[in-house]
């Protein structure tokens, strides 16, 4: 089995290069969708990613509870495809509310620490392939806000965590990727 | 002929590679500018990137029609460094007016989709090589406002469309170019 | 004596990279410290940052005068780690008050320039091993207000004019290591 991370900008064609990844493993893939369809906006951009990939992969809606997910639909013969785990870190973070002070310490749902931690201790045993899907969101000025910072600081530390779990970990930018772990793929 | 895409962030030294790229090549050079020097601001930075270039280069001004002045100006003998890509769309983007609302979906102009297709389409027909410099900006969190969504969305798809037609594809940061696509140059 | 410059995003890991490669060096480490705790939410960062690097190295803490403080401590026995330029320069450009307009041109204190510029004159000759640890801010979306537009040009300039004069230069994302220059450390 293939873990994969991987991350790159808004629109940097990571959701595509992932669904090559996966179609090319040769595996039945079970497309696992963290996005939850909220406002017309995100309606439009879940519409866009299913048009790109294909229409014969099943697809899973979970926006919380990621590892069990995992847990219940690896086998060897499959790859799991996650997209994407920044709307999961941001479903957790809101997911009891989320009325976040603008200034001073932000305190997550304890849910947050236990989804999180159950995903890095479960990704090493699970059977079958997986591609996670990132965002970088760290690269531009410290954002305005206290949760805006506490979110930028999250994600990238949860980048971290699953990079140093995976086989392999590729960063794209203009579509085009650059291996920092295992390879070529 | 070569066609190169050259980006990065803000102040990564991606102009200077470009240019470096530019007076390595030989070849007569037409620098194209995308860049309207409407403010104060932008009228220094435009002469910031003037003063570093040489000053034999003709310029070119022009903040719209791209693939038309491409075509009219390209032969084999030269090379035409645009700089940059995303103003060109920011121009396009805010070409009848821009009155965007803060939420909910975007119209963007007829000529903006005109533009882009064209340019994407006469691309690989030019007859000189082209440089074109263009920005990344979405490795930053999701910013405030549909249009800076919006923006961030078309700025990445044109880099991905962009890179995908170019023979040369680097990332420039901190000064330091990394070739995602057609090795050293 | 080598001189590295370690850059990457917030949660990028480039602090912990920089720290392994103080470890490996061998040298005697000393720790420059250019934070100031000003606030709740810096003490806490500064507090999380001092739990991941060896207790064993001295903590040298400097905001403004980066150079005389390099000048100072520098043999061909050491290596100093400076954490982080980023911060060094937000120091300096609040150095007098940094009552910015929002619009308009912005004048950086006379201090801002001289430190810069110190530095950079300095730097090639320092007896020992120095490792600068730096953000990359410029890959967001240009944001609101004059003078996050001149820190992100500012941060940038520096990144390249650091890296122009540094042996080896490493991009850090998701905790991996991307050598722009000098190979891999």
């Amino acid at each position: 089995m293939t873990h994969t991370l991987v991350f790159g900008g808004a629109r940097s064609g990571k959701s595509a290069h992932a669904e090559r990844l996966a179609t090319q493993s040769g595996k039945e893939v079970i497309y696992l969708a963290t996005a939850r369809a909220g406002d017309g906006e995100m309606a439009t951009r879940i519409a866009h990613h299913r048009d790109q990939r294909p229409a014969v992969w099943p697809t899973v809606e979970e926006p919380l509870a990621l590892a069990d997910t995992l847990q219940r639909l690896s086998t060897p013969a499959n790859l799991i495809l996650v997209d994407c785990l920044t709307l999961w870190l941001t479903n957790l973070m809101f997911s009891e509310g989320g009325d976040y002070p603008d200034v001073g310490d932000i305190a997550l749902p304890a849910r947050f620490h236990r989804e999180r931690a159950r995903l890095l201790e479960l990704l090493p045993a699970l059977p079958g392939d997986v591609v996670f899907v990132s965002n970088e969101v760290g690269m531009g000025i410290v954002p305005y806000g206290a949760i805006s910072r506490c979110f930028t600081d999250e994600a990238g530390r949860l980048n971290q965590a699953v990079a140093a779990v995976c086989d392999r970990v590729t960063f794209v930018a203009a579509g085009l990727p650059l291996h920092l772990k295992g390879g070529p793929c």
